[in-house]
């Protein structure tokens, strides 16, 4: 086995999801349309996909310095609905209708790439979600688009979000695992980065399309990552899976 | 489906899984033999495994009282390894020996009612491990035994060992479900007592030949459980799955 694969120590690989195993943007797109349409509101949906997914950094940054205690992300999500809501002038939505709609994040579409490539993997790694969901917010979106976790960690196990070290730490020790008995897989160098610098290996498979055609991000110059794959069918193929 | 179905409300399936889904003793002693006699050693390798597993609550109960601070499962079951060698005048094993010997916890087997009804459980409701094992631990016995958890709460996730009530109500508030949503799976009167006292529903799988046959426990008079099954062929059809 290490002889065919020079990553022969991992155990592990821990899985960002939002952009990386799921395509937000379309899904959430989809789903206000689906919801917002029939109510004769019309709006750009993807870009009240891009406003609400804008408004998540600066709501963890808030838990991160500390400025507000730790808060799931469900509750950080319903919190820029309401915001987003507003600045599109929707402001006929009753409270079971809001919370419908933020419950869009668990029923999120994975990339054509994903559900396979996550079972090939399921063989001969431990496969975990290492994101920023909630537990439970991560437990119905696994159900709904097939996601075949042997654990979800992340996040809500720390009491921190990525790309705190913290986060990282845990995860392994949870695990009894040695960091560099794990390998980080995700679409952001920003994580990637952490999680290198927590002692994880590291796998880059980059989603151009996360934020809709032509919006591809660049990567930090001098950004190592131990593996860069085109897809996840890439990736098993790297992995020897 | 409430109609048909008398626990409408639940979304989720709380497991015990040490004796109500795997049989820890007939592969405690098969692991144990199996390790052992290579080694030119003869034990009677049920009463092994049964005196490594009567250590278990008192050393649990330590944690439970504060007077050690938290403890994963398996460090406990390893400084009970040590201490039944001693009993059973085992002294040459070295330390890899009994790290693979404590891993034995890592690879029971299951019921044979309970990768079926797990699997047709899971259709229709979130199943959780609700263990006093380690995730750790819960994920390398979900590989072996082929558990097909939704998601792996339990004791490490809340730093507390059933039938401690922090135990059950961080499962339920991690899942976003109100306790009467949850129902604890137990083949042990205790464990679902303390689920029902923290709002829980309850089914009772007893499993007669845990401790070996014709050892079987009284339940305690008085005791009530929503649901009685002799096993989980039982519990899916009560479920309506």
């Amino acid at each position: 086995m290490a002889r065919d694969n020079p990553f022969g120590a991992v155990r592990a690989l821990t899985f960002d999801v939002f952009g990386t195993l799921v395509d937000w943007r379309e899904s959430i797109a989809r789903e206000a349309r689906d919801m917002l349409v029939p109510r004769g509101l019309k709006r750009d949906w993807h870009f009240f996909a891009d406003r609400w997914r804008l408004r998540y950094q600066p709501a963890l940054e808030k838990v991160r310095r500390g400025t507000r205690p730790w808060t799931r992300l469900d509750e950080l999500h319903r919190e820029n609905l309401l915001a987003v809501l507003k600045e599109f002038e929707i402001d006929e939505l009753d409270e079971a209708t809001i919370g419908e709609l933020n419950r869009a994040w668990h029923r999120l579409d994975p990339w054509p790439d994903v559900v396979e490539g996550l079972g090939r993997l399921k063989r001969k790694y431990i496969l975990a979600a290492l994101s920023n969901g909630n537990v439970g917010l991560m437990v119905n979106l696994a159900r709904y688009a097939q996601l075949p976790w042997d654990v979800i960690l992340g996040a809500e196990i720390a009491g921190a979000y990525k790309p705190q070290p913290e986060v990282y730490d845990r995860a392994a020790a949870i695990l009894d695992l040695a960091p560099g008995q794990c390998m980080m897989v995700a679409a952001h160098a920003d994580d990637l980065q952490a999680a290198r610098r927590r002692g994880f290996r590291t796998a880059y498979v980059p989603r151009p399309e996360e934020w809709g055609p032509k919006r591809t991000r660049a990567i930090p110059e001098g950004t190592e990552f131990d593996i860069r794959a085109v897809n996840f069918y890439e990736l098993v193929a790297r992995l020897g899976c």
